[in-house]
């Protein structure tokens, strides 16, 4: 794949200077996402602009590329997609404090409006008007981005880059875990993509009484789960609520993490979880399924919606918890390729034979 | 109506003196309960018996009045219903201490194992082999019956009878507004049966800023609602999200609570909450409904399935609030028989145009 | 009083085109605040103007005018002091947005830094970088003050200014109710000041149980409680504990909230604390008491400090307490001074015989 | 050492058969403590008889055998102490159900009313009206002891018996751990005897981003942290507060467990607490400590009184923790003895020089 004429930027960018080599979803289609070299962006005067170190592929990086019906609706081409990243400082706005030239840093991806409700009560990541990195203006498959300074995240130093741009998924995921407060309790982990595996590394890490762990017809997530940690392995299928019965004693368990978006999975995570327990759902779900609210209400069963991460409580819990160095992450990394072999990064990624999938830029 | 003949008691007496009043179902079938003169029930040792001064009627009661699936399940015959009541102890077992003749008292209706991981925890109200007051065993439409003393709450002495009796479905509305932390809050409320009524209430003794209360097509229960101290009263239809959308300026209700088990009202509800909110449901759907899981998700909303209430936690709040003064709950009384007109009362609670419709015993 | 000659503004100030009346402490010693026309600040970009309708005094501006220790180690002088208003916004900054000309706002004093861990975390209150309204940068005792617009609340229509004003304690008092969760529950109040008596007051909005007011040697005060809603006040002295053992049938109290400062209070907030209960301290102590830790262990008891009020969640709430109609503020509201008489208007803070004393300024 | 004559049972049992060999605290003196030939005793209705097969020494042991002024006031002798233990029911009572001969079995210690407000709402572990095994009746150090059924645990069968009797102070560890919720946080820990340790493998089991471990002049108990996985190990001294200064990059730390009972602990807990966090104190204290409560409310922080462990929230979610496998609770018993030589166990005790000591019962 080789890199065609400079394009103009994304939207935003104020002043030109010099190019840089993208990935430029520019069509509304599936695929039709070219190499191309094209201006660096040039930060606001609230701004950052960040050097990428390392970015990686998120399932909505796929539906983006895919052009699923939620990416017709929602993108604008042309578009550099990309949230997920690790990488340093190169320039920062007038008016930024609080971050310099050089900082090893990532970035939480939801640009909130930080006056609304949302925003001024710790629930910046529902609000309204958010906008997203990589989505709705420029993103992370480049070598350079621009992002506010409110939202940089200084990394430790420590963590390498590779692992470090997986911190936006790992978010999702400790925010999920975080929700149903696991240690010491038995959790049930429906869907093996990467943010389940992250979940189950979480909660391998928090001394989660017993983790089952429940994939959907993929033997190779099903064996990176037991490389993550896994000692109990699930193939969903019909009959799964009665071998958990089994596994259990009849008693079910204490949580469900949710991340499959399958109408099964959330119908059975409803028969498996005890009186008085929480299904905490991050899955997106292709159609509106049924719900035995009377069994919920019977069981005195909560369920919670799981939207992003804390902006931004989440991300210092999570810096806490790789630094405990009990998170088994480095598995789930399964794929690099430069970004000059996008196509089959996104291959890998479509087959679904992957954990994460990440981008190494060249120096 | 007449007194029938004596006969024997339901499951559970052990020794046999005297008789009382009491109305017994008495065939598998709609109706079909009759005035009897029954053998007063004598407590275990570990059980109390008690005179029953007021005993009010629950949804449940017509459930099994009526002969519905669920009661064709759940029901032996004969059976005394009735769980819901306020009078004195007139005899104690001979393992209780703790509660003594002449104490005036309500009681918890579920009876729950105590030794379960369940009832050890705190979650004895979602024990999975209760048995119930009225239902599994005999229960308070009657002059006397036994309870077992660990289920026994004393009363306070300025509490009359009448509003005494109603501490079972009121435990019901504490827990489910309790739940919704509804202090400065504004909580919508789908319907406005006993238990809305009590939950609008609380929401107003409690501070929430504004109660939005919705009825479905009863004229009597809405000028019921204003009567207890709504405000703002909304017909349950099709505009109702429009509706709301323009009261709120577009924000949307912090809170909602829902007791009316309808698919329309719960799609509503999703629709309606903040991002972040919660949706604390005691009502009992006839149909499994589809429920927008997606939007659940995306707004970070949770959804509480609401059981019974706490045993005992939610009892001793429940005397502190209505100690406070603060709770209007006379007015959703609007009915009073004597026993000798059970059927009056049941036809006045079939009909929907009531509000808690209880029996006062006559001395 | 008159108002003296013009002298240069506060910090921070840019341009100067007018004057505008303030009561400048103008020297490093007790009294010492004249009544000037001074320069009207110039709001910077991320500012706003703000032309004030009613301010209000706080004990902390009594610290100041008598230059206690803490206001000789904190305050530069000259200064303008206040950080308690309600009024209307004159000028926008150039990159203000959501706050416009005429908005009826009023605004949290603390001043934080947007940046550390505290201010991402949603505890933006305890940023240790916090500057504060009238105390480190010119404040509310005269007829105009810039705030940045980051810190403006926009108030309810219905609320009236003198009322308004009142807020910035008023959130010390809801932050301090809310750690108590006080709905159904027995809640002794140890000092009776403004903000005991708002704690007060929202304590009976918010149905608790019992309000055990105790007010130390002033009879105004005790009165005034009773205004806002006390049936049960008592005078602190050492046979305190006694008196609420037999009040409450040996139980206790289940919260204590402590804005007295008073070691007395403190040890018999521990004595009188049921246990599992919590004791809420926002008071200040003028020694380094002593505490019974072990009886805190031994009755798992909690003590929270409380400081100011969470940015923003707190005002949202509050503002949500008072459009339920609930909270009998009003009373608490005792004298009222145009700011040409703020000798007066610190002659009857100092007297303690007040309650909340306010400057409406004329128009 | 021999086993003395046989002497009448401690207080409580009904019948007698055959004898046992305990360890019999005989005289109000230090020490005073002989082995002898007893009854063993005979269950209660609601009681089973259990035979020992590991029992354990707590502190409160070491209190009792010192005749301490708290073992005076609150001890009479002849005593069987002990209150840790693990074995198997050999006799169940005649009203006991749930428990069988034979069953692998701890118990908690406290044994409450069962009947008032903190036993019925979850907090029977602050009853007023408890008595514990081993202090109030007849305890461990012996062949057999006799608890209610109420009380007792059954213990997962993979889990040694030398393991499983340290489960009752490991429950304070994980009520402690649990209160401070430190998966991600920075945690410091004062205090390394037994419950300090098996916090400090608790908040390691948990993925506390860094634990310091605190301990005062005993080598023996550093040495023993880091085998229980401490990286960063302190001496407590004046400096400490500086240390952790520079250790954090002046941050501080999130949480504090204390366990030493230290005044200067304690002052040292509030000094390097992060605003916003929170202390957790299960230490007693030989003197009544000042406490900076001015401290406390600037900077926002929580101080937990932490009293045994929630019956039986703490035990389930205790059994789910070792489940994990990652607690590494073993290196922490360090010494075990036969009962017989009781003696030699109390020394080691008493020097400090030691973990969990317990007794293996000869079989």
């Amino acid at each position: 794949m080789k890199y065609g004429p400079v394009v103009p930027p994304a939207r935003g960018s104020l002043a030109v200077v010099d190019t840089m080599k993208a990935a430029v979803k520019n069509a509304p289609a599936p695929g039709r996402t070219e190499l191309r070299r094209v201006p660096i962006p040039a930060p606001r005067a609230d701004e950052v602009l960040i050097r990428v170190a390392v970015a990686s592929i998120c399932g909505t990086d796929v539906h983006i590329y895919n052009w699923t019906d939620w990416a017709q609706k929602r993108i604008k081409v042309p578009l550099i997609q990309g949230h997920e990243f690790a990488g340093h400082v190169e320039k920062v706005g007038s008016d930024v404090t609080g971050v310099a030239k050089g900082d090893y840093v990532s970035a939480e991806g939801h640009i909130a409006c930080g006056r609304c409700e949302m925003c001024r009560t710790g629930n910046a990541h529902v609000c309204r008007t958010v906008s997203i990195l990589g989505i709705d203006r420029g993103g992370s498959f480049a070598e350079y981005l621009a992002v506010p300074a409110a939202n940089v995240i200084r990394n430790d130093p420590g963590l390498p880059p590779e692992l470090a741009t997986m911190q936006d998924p790992l978010g999702n995921a400790v925010y999920t875990v975080e929700s149903a407060n696991v240690p010491g309790k038995t959790v049930a982990i429906f869907g093996l993509g990467p943010i389940g595996l992250m979940a189950l590394a979480l909660c391998r890490a928090q001394a989660a009484s017993r983790v089952l762990a429940i994939g959907h017809r993929n033997k190779y997530r099903e064996e990176l789960a037991r490389k993550v940690g896994a000692r109990e392995v699930y193939e969903s299928n019909e009959g799964l609520p009665a071998r958990i019965h089994d596994a259990t004693g009849g008693e079910g368990v204490d949580e469900v993490l949710e991340f499959s978006g399958s109408e099964q999975a959330l119908r059975q995570a409803i028969e498996i979880v005890k009186p008085g327990g929480g299904i905490h759902i991050l899955g997106f779900f292709k159609a509106t399924p049924t719900v035995d609210i009377n069994e919920i209400v019977t069981k005195g069963v909560s369920l919670h919606g799981i939207h992003g991460r804390l902006m931004f409580k989440t991300w210092y819990r999570m810096g806490g918890l790789l630094k405990s160095g009990n998170v088994n992450l480095r598995p789930i990394l399964t794929h690099t390729f430069p970004l000059d072999r996008y196509q089959e990064a996104m291959d890998v990624m479509v087959s679904g034979d992957c954990g994460k999938v990440a981008f190494p830029m060249e120096r």
